[in-house]
């Protein structure tokens, strides 16, 4: 996953144009993807698709041409969506396009103008301070037209047209964990995922932020009520502890196999109330939608210094980060895919495991393990609460329960019941 | 406020009579209520309205004529609703009338035998210890005779006839925290309500205890479901923190409105659940009628050592917790005032603010609060939440969350819903 | 109780035979159960009534002849339901069906295989180390044959034929805490409520563990709907606190009323949710009966180091512990047998507890414990909240509340209601 984060990063992404197509075209060496192409312009709900942004060059020189601002060196140094510029100008009224952090003085700042034509460079703030008064000539060659706004998703089909949804945002630059990190591990997830036999489908989303989610959510609405669970992916390769923020509903199914997950994996996590801020769940949750989509993270956005800097880099993700956040994403699927409610027919008293092969077979803790699982899944199974209640109350490692409800399902003692209503 | 209170102090109130007629004649120089007059014997539920107590003059004498204990100097010598007596006794036979305590030896205790027929005289437990053996001539010139029970009553009328009820009792003497604060608070607080376009009409109750709210609403039983909020004010003027103890009900709009209000205040404050214990909240939460009415106060009845004593003077209420306790009332009915449910129309993914002029139109925290209101506000109208919820879950004040309604109003983003039920 | 204990201390029990029988009749000579007999072979849901077993004689003698593990020191030295066996052998075959306790190597284990036909002794680890290479001599003399399980039942008749079921194991041999305490503590509790007027019919069953609860409930599927609240008792004697484990329903009025009993004791306690392990209560709360019965006891099963050994015995068990778990079971059920629902037959304000002399007739602490049982019954009863939710809430103890919905009964003020659905 970190090589992949690496082979994307020089690319000047942004939420149109030719660097997501390329991101979308490394994508697709890894996982089919369809590509999507939606014309600028189009009216999606409250929004328009904007026009498409490409740049080919951008730069500031000093009076002896030498290039003090090189967009080659950092695509930070250019505001996304900058119009074309090309123009001479003293120190003074350059001043008013450079954009610096005051606070973190050798860092580059991340900048955007989507909505509003303008121009700017960002550029560290000891930089900045170090300009001399001089003639600059200033080189944006950048192309703002209609175009198309681009997206990938992916579907792997499952036995059932019930759809999980896995969301990335693809429109940042040379960012690492804002939002690389996102790309690499639902790459990684869908690539695992391909093979396996599942009960739900699952659709891969790779979206600009924002725009990107609403376009989907405009040209797909009689699609939606098909997705029953789903989570977007960002900032998941620093070495912080697992932040899972809940759906708007609070308390859906895959915000309780996020919070079951992460409490049975014995590391240190959050779990954070919704709230209309953050990525693009604050699309799939809004109260037209209100789908049962989570947002799973690392360190939340803004919490981290190197958010939107030059130092959101290739040092900052580490490959420990990704494989934890792999596995644990593998682990909230393979809860949610497996999730069933069942009865216990055998309900009055307990059945004689005995008589199944069921008791106690084997010794040692996992035994024991196993024994409890049997007598809870047993005693709850009465079509009211599924597997996940059962081992969230008792406290049981997922692939404990599943054997159970495998073994019951097998000697006739539980079968599956209809989700309660 | 607390020149009034200044005002009302040397008036001997009890639970009918001159006093209440006097106190509330002082009240009609600032607020226009009504005096209301129920005559002596008239059922009010299980009750009967008393005869009216009146006294004129009291003491005690020595046999050298010296007035030792004297009505004169503080009416609480004289124990509420004491029948007349003229008489000459000596110490023993006298001290069987004579009340003090022991455990504040300094201070005249405040008692009353508003129901059964009985006279008695307060004072400091050490005077009492220094009475010399003696013949003293006792002197009660009071009359308790059929009469009337005397209770003001201020409506405000607002766009609404549904009424917020704020009652507070005018039964007691020379003391000040409880009760004369309670009555300076409300009168300032209709005071300040009078000019104001108000959505609920607002009842203000100057009754004496017990027997004016059981009259009251004997006698309003066809307007008590006009009521939607209300609460009980009294002991609002001591140093202490303010105590709001919720309604019967425990989760009415006004006991989520003070909890909100408290909280958002940064300040030292406690919730307490419903007790039948207390001042008239017993009255207006008996079970059939179940009120959304709370009790507010500073230090509650009994857990502050002046209290029913002559040091709930009018050193032991200050102006600046008078302030504060007008400040929070009038932030709990703006709160309730304004309080209401919305449908967002755009409810498909966010709008686009920029559309609407509403996108971070100023900088700093107030935009950063302002944006947030409004998100928090899009994202929660379904018509389920209020505005009081929403403002309570985001932890935003009340007056963000106030002006994001109306600006999210005014761009036909929100529109107002029916109350859920 | 302790005394009663000694007295069955020696019996050699299991779930099945002699043991049981002598148990039984001593137990008949206090309270008069009906010893009932199930054939073996008859089936149980899942279960077989198995054949019954009983034992004269087993011993390990060595060479010379001498008795170096012997029956008639210890009933717990034979594994219960060991088939017969007379056989010569060595020291390392012998092992084979040696059991003893490397981590408690003072202790004798208790041993059971009921289902499986095999055949052990039990002993201190010490001694099987220090046991030398010889042939030894084994003699179990005990017999497996179709007979009977055998339990007892006492059914004391109350004004309704609902009941209260309170079941103990009976199967255990010399072990004391687990479970010769639940047998003297269930009979002196019959025999405290035999005198009384009590609303339930209580139910008493001695059983042996498991199959006895399977048994029962499988031949009295037809009353089992009878069964309103019960608890099953086990582990009393100790010195630890209490532990009330709830039912599977969680909410029922029995665990309310265990727990607001132990709340009020003042003494420390535990309240565990339910679990499917432990006694009886997993078969009583299996899903398709799910009765609202818990388990009381003091230190829990397995939780204390003498469990299950020879450390069991009548040294461990404590006459000031059976005592309180006594008084603790009595308590809870006179919350039980008491509790009913009210409506406030003048619910318009408090009524005038004068009028029905029941304004603060006497003085002291009691008197105003009184008082508020009085205003608090009267303004929650509105025939939705009990007694035993109106002294929880209150924290009341409960005679003052029993004390005060009958005064007010008495006064008319209250009036019995249906129990809520």
């Amino acid at each position: 996953m970190h090589r992949f984060i690496t082979e994307l990063y020089p690319i000047c992404r942004s939420i149109t144009g030719e660097g997501v197509r390329k991101t979308l075209a490394l994508i697709r060496e890894h996982i089919p993807i369809t590509v999507c192409e939606v014309p600028s312009g189009l009216q999606v709900f409250d929004w328009t698709v904007p026009p498409e942004w490409n740049i080919r060059d951008a730069y500031i020189k000093n009076s002896a041409g030498e290039r003090v601002v090189d967009f080659r060196a950092s695509n930070l140094h250019v505001a996304s969506y900058s119009v074309s510029v090309r123009a001479r100008m003293g120190l003074s009224e350059l001043k008013e396009h450079l954009f610096s952090d005051p606070e973190q003085p050798d860092l580059i700042p991340y900048r955007t103008s989507y909505y509003e034509p303008a121009w700017g460079f960002c550029l560290a703030h000891k930089q900045l301070l170090a300009l001399p008064d001089d003639e600059y000539e200033v080189c944006i060659d950048s192309s703002l037209e209609p175009g198309h706004l681009t997206y990938g998703q992916l579907r792997l089909i499952g036995r059932s047209s019930d759809e999980v949804l896995i969301s990335c945002h693809v429109c940042h630059p040379s960012l690492c964990n804002d939002n690389l990190s996102g790309i690499a591990v639902a790459t990684a997830l869908a690539q695992r995922l391909s093979g396996m036999n599942l009960r739900y489908s699952y659709r891969f989303l790779f979206i600009p932020g924002t725009i990107g989610s609403i376009t989907w959510l405009s040209l797909n609405q009689t699609r939606v009520s098909r997705i029953k669970h789903g989570f977007v992916m960002t900032c998941v390769g620093d070495a912080g502890p697992i932040t899972y923020k809940a759906s708007r509903r609070g308390d859906a199914e895959i915000d309780k196999a996020w919070t079951y997950v992460l409490q049975q994996s014995g590391d240190a996590f959050e779990i954070r109330p919704f709230s209309p801020f953050g990525y693009d769940e604050r699309q799939y949750c809004s109260p037209g939608f209100n789908l049962p989509v989570g947002c799973f993270m690392r360190t939340p956005h803004g919490e981290f210094q190197e958010y939107h800097t030059s130092a959101d880099n290739l040092d900052f993700v580490q490959p420990p980060s990704l494989g934890d956040s792999l596995a644990k994403a593998l682990a909230t699927i393979d809860v949610i895919d497996n999730n069933a409610y069942y009865f216990n027919l055998k309900p009055f008293c307990e059945p004689k495991l005995g008589n199944y092969g069921l008791y106690k077979t084997t010794g040692g803790v996992s035994a024991d393990l196993s024994q409890k699982a049997l007598l809870w899944l047993l005693n709850m199974s009465d079509g009211q609460n599924s597997l996940l209640d059962i081992a969230s109350r008792a406290n049981l490692p997922w692939q404990a329960v599943k054997d159970a409800a495998q073994a019951l399902s097998e000697a006739g003692l539980l079968k599956l019941a209809e989700r309660p209503q």
